[in-house]
């Protein structure tokens, strides 16, 4: 077959191999994380290979003596990598030989490279979702216990950021704790898909798919967009104009410049991973379009991608933890941002319980919001006369209508804001607490 | 509390709504798609407000009849929309009130919009994702068919796109099948979701959180993803090269330039929906990044997100069964692309059998394809006289390995490509499709 | 050759193309945008037919008549679509055809249906990135006005959302008025590459690549990021606490629900279009990844997006004109938002101005932070003995630092927040704003 | 201001600050790359408070000293990290302040951290960006030499991987050279953004605004995308079944499992790369999204992404100047892959200018194509006879068509296939390299 001589247009480098091919080749400088599961994962296959007939008791026994030495030294650091080890696999085996000599060159019978790939993260994705799993009940658990104990706050609940109703501050602290929990059951799945208690069904779809990557990454990016939208309440309310909250001086930093500023940094870098974690589910989900089929070093880009995010989850949960563990709140400011145009859908709601079509009741209220503000004066100072010109279904018990604690007591249907439908949520996710731990 | 009068600088238009910020609030263009659910979430909920004793009997049968008079309207293409039906919900309410009158306005009582929109999404994500599912079995039962009928042909496994070994044509259509199949129990999960056998816990979190959504679009990224890679391989199958397999003139076109060119353009366009389908993904996720809590007015580019993926997905799923049933494969050519090269790992295995390591049987099986190189000739032309130089291991009984069927045969553990494991694939996929028609 | 005779698994249809496949193809639903450019530029090339002799001087004046006559079609809404119009060219050139006769088939010798599809779309981007590029002028024209007249107002310059120091208003308008412009400058880069002064340097690349298609999403991308982040200021502002600012009715819309309230929807509709946007970008980039070179079908995708985000700006650049050109803004409590601890820098250069280092100084200043703060005083109370504890270089004329309009003024380096400053950026934005009309 | 007293709830530590917070917080893991243009900053800033009488001379000079020192211990190796060092800035302030004593307390006067922040990161990428530039520069000479050396190989141009037209070798080459020339331009503009000058306009904006970031992610985004393209065309062509291409040894592996595999991991790892850097790009920009003006912490999540972005560009741009550079053609498989019916739009093209209707000669170059594949002979080996039954036109000379040599030499037209086009390309390449090395 004709060719002509290579490199005839120069060429950086003399000699069999590009040194920058082989650093941009090699994976030895992050999969090292994978020490402890290429082990495990050898040891079992070589248990296998004992069944089979392909290793003898003795072999085997060998070999699992080895791995167990090569593991010893990973975990006292002491193991030396060598230049040619490209990647962990390829480590572990060299310094196996080493040990054990030629034997070791059975352990990886009829198997691929790929395959141990793909294995090894397998195991190193059950430990880590089992870690960020707890890490993310310790933050509900947080939420819970703080829910039960503040429940007596009130504070303004808001949509569009504008003003809405009246809340519990346990109300808002449970709709955070809730948000994180079906992540939590998203995890679950994994774990299933990782025990390998199923096999996978193809073998060329075994070493070449990576949903339990990608779901993994999608998993971390849902719950930072969560954590990133609670962050942002929370650095609202931590302004001058809110000052609901204050964050732990060990949750905050000054400025460099301006000595009276106190910022929410912790809030500020876990709302801005919510970008870093979903940029690795991106980048993963375009390195997978169009690929063929079966493994192409393209897959190699996986473990840098859940090595980094499982990084980045553990600090988020663990800080946000933190902060929410020493978050002080200020009850009178809460309070006094209550005002009674908060009310006006209660007001519509007495008309509705007198009989009045809840549309023409909404209109009635908005009548008497509108009043108010051309009296310059608040919702609840309007006159009773002044109510029945609005409507004559207005009477002396209007005035139940203003009060916040009436009002949220109001909202006890399952998931509302009343003091019992909050203790039933706390309930509930302590429930679900117990049969984590269970 | 002072203001300026505003508009001093101008401003396009005269009148107190600028029409195109009209245009750019409404959802109407897009959410009429939702007229059906909407119409049976309101018929439920007044049969709930007659149960809390806030419609009488009468005024619920009202509403029920004049909300199905709203439905038939709709589905014979009668419903009028008028210039201030901002939304679906709008609409309907409005030509309530004109069927049956006042008693229309009991209606959403203590029921906001953001309630009724994220419920109408809800149910109509339960009737596409039902859709969906359907067509993706179809899918993947025309896979299977397929697989069962074609398995004696053989051609080779590539990974890297290099020709790697033997394998069975129906294991390639299996592992596509598989790839779709996790597919199908995300489904599962989002339509135990969507079920409302449990509700939600607390009501800020329930017009707030939008992870039905998220999960959805991911899906669809992920099962794109999967079919991208699909088509790419297949794509290849069709090059004059390759010459694998020929797509019926129902999913070709030609082209207007060159006469001779039949263009695979059903499967480039499955490829790039993968782009599209995550890009609205992408979108939400980064629209629901740092929001605050409780509903904004950003939620509402939910709906075009999951309508436009909806269809889409219908159609590649449609068009991807299509092009499966009517794919020719060229058996000859199929054939013809296996080389004795390809059978170099089970000439290591061979020796691994009569003892050797399988790290040296390797090194020995790489020594003959280098030998065969050299020479110029096939693998299995070199002599056994040659062959013992590399290890006297090697005899008479190495012309075995030089059989495609035997070669594939010997990969029987489940998944693997032999005739009994591929039949085990077939079996298991069929019990699939089996427990969903169940 | 052998092949199986296809379809015998089924399949949806009969006859000689899948219906949905025919669908799933056709650009015509959404090209037909194009058909001014197209007709444009069918009249160019019929041009450069005649100049390299392929067409008669008698029959390009007949296309040239002919393509006249079916743009008036189009432009009268009188143009009927057949069944068989896969495209705006197909349609364009059948019906040209049915004018003109056999003639009609010599318009695209030598011109592949890839030419005419990116030729049409770089004409029509030329056209669309000129109307965004007005809109986007008229925006920065109504901040800079706006600048202009409310240059004396003062209020709260923030970071990280906390009270940083007292800047102008206009200074906080022109930093959105000059996060537009750079992006006036980009649009320029892209007219330059549209002119078609230069010609493509190989033919292979002009028919594949797309990077006028993927920088016009990216510039629309990076915009609305600015856009997205004047917006969440907005809404802030417009808030309860804040309340700096009252949006017009026109860009506001109230509750179904809660009489009193007041929604920002305009800006939240800004705000969450920059992940639609981006996601089209992210879309486009994926769908590209790992194409063979030359044309695939999967570059199909670029005409929705380009169309889709080509109203998706043209529609925000529109409403955040009308939104700024008709705000109010409250100055009094843009004023009571000003607190003396927002000086606390000045007071640090005070020192700095009596020769203390600046490190120092900010100790210095932190320490009468402290101290108002432990003895629940403004820091300008603190009496000139209290401050002297903390150093003696503060004396009488540290009374000076106390005042707002004095503390801005102080910023006159350019960029800064002192009028001169301010004015001088109007001038610069002004003289852009010239330099376009030009 | 009440507050309760925080962490009622545990907490994971006890003392001021959380250690985790302290490491999530710190920037100086990856910042410590920003020494050299801290110190450069620093020094430019101090000269500018000398003139502007805040600092002495024999101040500034000592201060200039001292950071000469910081940056020698840096160049060195000998610096030494406290672990109160957050950050490059704290820490070359901190070590300057050990040197100088108390005058570095006056280095940073009236200069924020997001100043020097900004600062930093726009010099940084000045020189990453010029270094970049320069590879891309090798990479494209590289391209244009090869071109120039192997004008003469002829092989099939592809759109939608089918085969279309001959086409050079040196034309393929090209077009991968041109693609990487726009993005040069893109650069330019970047640095011209980053020369400082121009002065930024506005304060707020100035360390809010993110966008040279952002477009540097996104030109590596593009200019990855290319990269993929062209990695994906050379995957191919190094297949058996195209065997066009052979890679060196340098830049491909062997298989850990099949002797006989040599994979082109070096291109499959390039390719990957798109879905990373893109993943960055995607990342920053829903970082940015919706996020206050002005500083906020999120911004922190520049560097990283930079650092990341900037370093896979030089391997990947490295790599893939080696892989041109040493890369083997196949003449005779390029030759081969050259067929008859290739040649069916110039048998139109002989027929219009013959006198017939381009879309009416296509049609009969069309059933030519048909009759051959029906009689099972090649394009070429219709008799004339068998031609005139399509058409009258046909004549003796239509044997010319047959000739690959004479096909592209047809195409002469800027930016064609023809000999002298691909001069002319490549004088032009050459152009804009000698211009950039000016």
């Amino acid at each position: 077959m004709a060719s002509e001589s290579g490199k005839l247009w120069g060429g950086r480098f003399v000699g069999a191999v590009d040194p920058i091919m082989e650093k941009f080749n090699a994976s030895i400088a992050y999969d090292r994380h994978l020490w402890e599961v290429d082990v495990q994962g050898s040891k079992a296959y070589s248990r296998g290979l004992e069944k089979a007939g392909l290793l003898t008791k003795a072999e085997m026994d060998q070999i699992l003596h080895g791995l167990d030495k090569v593991a010893e030294e990973w975990a006292q650091g002491t193991f030396k990598l060598s230049p040619n080890d490209e990647d962990i696999h390829t480590a572990n085996e060299r310094r196996l030989k080493e040990l054990i000599g030629e034997t070791a060159g059975k352990l990886h019978t009829g198997r691929s490279r790929n395959d141990q790939v793909v294995t090894d993260l397998r195991l190193w994705m059950r430990q880590t979702c089992s870690t960020l799993s707890g890490l993310l009940w310790e933050l509900i658990r947080t939420m819970v216990d703080r829910a039960e104990a503040e429940r007596d706050v009130l504070f303004p609940g808001y949509t569009h950021l504008q003003r809405a109703q009246p809340i519990r501050w346990s109300h808002w602290i449970l709709s955070g704790a809730i948000a994180g929990n079906p992540l939590g059951v998203d995890r679950e799945l994994l774990q299933a898909e990782l025990n390998f208690g199923a096999i996978t069904l193809n073998s060329m779809d075994a070493t070449s798919e990576r949903d339990f990557v990608a779901e993994f990454l999608f998993w971390a990016s849902l719950c930072m967009t969560h954590l990133s939208r609670m962050a942002e309440d929370l650095i609202l309310y931590c302004t001058k104009e809110f000052s609901f909250v204050q964050l732990s001086d060990a949750y905050s930093t000054g400025s460099s410049l301006m000595p009276q500023k106190k910022n929410p940094d912790s809030l500020e870098l876990i709302r801005s991973k919510a970008g870093r974690v979903f940029g690795r589910c991106a980048g993963l989900l375009m390195t997978l379009k169009g690929l063929p089929s079966t493994y192409n070093k393209d897959l190699q880009e996986d473990k840098e991608a859940v090595f980094e995010v499982s990084d980045t989850m553990s600090a988020v949960l663990q800080v946000a933890t933190g902060v929410i563990s020493t978050l002080q709140i200020h009850r009178e400011n809460m309070g006094q941002a209550l005002s009674p145009d908060m009310l006006a859908t209660d007001l519509a709601y007495y008309l509705v319980r007198k009989g009045m079509p809840f549309r023409q009741a909404h209109e009635a209220s908005g009548k008497a919001v509108f009043m108010a503000e051309t009296k310059g004066v608040a919702l609840n100072q309007l006159s009773l006369q002044e109510l029945q010109t609005i409507s004559p279904l207005f009477s002396g018990d209007v005035s139940c209508v203003w009060d916040y604690g009436h009002s949220v007591e109001q909202y006890g249907a399952l998931g509302g804001t009343a003091c019992s439908s909050v203790d039933w949520q706390i309930r509930q996710v302590r429930a679900l607490l117990q049969a984590q731990q269970a």
